[in-house]
């Protein structure tokens, strides 16, 4: 299994009045753990969507098991899972970076659309890139 | 079964560059949905706290099956399923109010804990008004 | 002066872990204000971009006076200010419907702009809607 | 001048159907100067919050000057400016990264307050810190 970890911190506007982060937020830390993935192995989202492609989110799923408030730092840990034709799916934990405490775990199924959001194949490359190990100094967990 | 509908319309910072909803805000209007069931039963969950409980999101699954953009009217449709001593679960459809199409459904699952976030039993008064019917004006489907 | 007036509630993903609306957030009250505006006189924003224009913020001024927090009441009050032939701005003020204590207030300056954001002159009929009263039922102070 | 810089990168959801940043969240791109600006003086701002002191927003002044959307590289630029017994004003500069272009400018005038939102003196440890020269080895300009 290749996995990816990237840190964050919680900003005073990812908070809520419970004192913890909102849970829709983790969805963005999700997608801070997508976008360096494939970063890291060459093939940057952004190009894709030069492309003329671009990934519909088709379902997430979050599972929330313990909290952190403002400035936590955040650990971010991105693999991907199934990929067929005209999807991929990745997983994720998010953990607090003081304790390594699971905060939450997830996953997103993303579907290749163009820019009419007709589905499309996957472009080769990008299969590619998404099966290959980082190409960055950055932690790799296998 | 019991369904409540809501109606709003999605601003432009809810928006991305795909020229639709970004996928973290449909928990925004699942929360719109919760909060409006709630005050329709005359337990609003602003109460809740003020009564010295909080939910906590535990759990939550979204599907996305079709988009709308900036200013598109949007029915969100929410009912109660499973409630426990300690856990309530609320299903949301999120419809396009134009043409009626489902772009979202899902669900949340929440815990009722005390400010410092220990899971406590939900009060009564809450599981009461969770079961019953809304007696607000506001449409009812059964 | 007119001035129109919609009314919004806070939702639990607009707070902050003080309690409070989290200051950013009023920028989207502003943003329903003027959305709304534009629809009570017949010409949408939605339409403008149809029609090949954008509204481009080049400024922003906030001023925030009181707070409150999850499930208030606000009052969005918003009335336009100094026309030019490619800019424009309107001027907001955010109160909290229970008591009218005033919130926020500020201005947006907005400046039209084509797809490749270069700047326009703001559509005549754009211009038009601006300048008259409100064509619908909701509250328009003059 | 002391001033401060640091980096970071835009989010997919931070993006509207634009194309661009959602000018709101500038804003926090300004926090997280702000947070970091107080951190790299050892002075953070969640120990602040320990010591049962917050700081309200109470004006915010944005310029928006130019564009970028996902992915693009911010380069965040903070300074501090007047300093009162209660009040503190910090001043961004945000960069497009790869071409230095300045995107957007402003300030944000904070109070100090006690937890009942109550106006107290800043304490006499966080200004001598707001005004002396980072510890860290991020870039410091003068």
């Amino acid at each position: 299994m290749i996995q990816d970890e990237i840190r964050t911190r919680v900003r005073y506007g990812e908070t809520d009045q419970m004192g913890v982060v909102y849970h829709a937020n983790y969805l963005l830390y999700y997608e801070m753990g997508r976008t360096e993935y494939m970063r890291a192995r060459g093939y940057e989202y952004s190009r894709l969507e030069r492309d003329g492609y671009f990934l519909a989110i088709v379902e997430a799923q979050l599972r929330y098991h313990a909290n952190t408030g403002y400035d936590g730092e955040l650990i971010i840990r991105t693999r991907v899972g199934k990929i067929t034709r005209v999807q991929v799916t990745f997983h994720y934990q998010v953990l607090d970076a003081e304790n390594e405490v699971l905060l939450s775990e997830g996953l997103t199924r993303l579907a290749c659309v163009d820019k009419n959001l007709k589905v499309k194949r996957l472009p080769a490359k990008m299969i590619e890139a998404l099966k290959s190990p980082s190409k960055t100094n950055s932690i790799t967990y296998r």
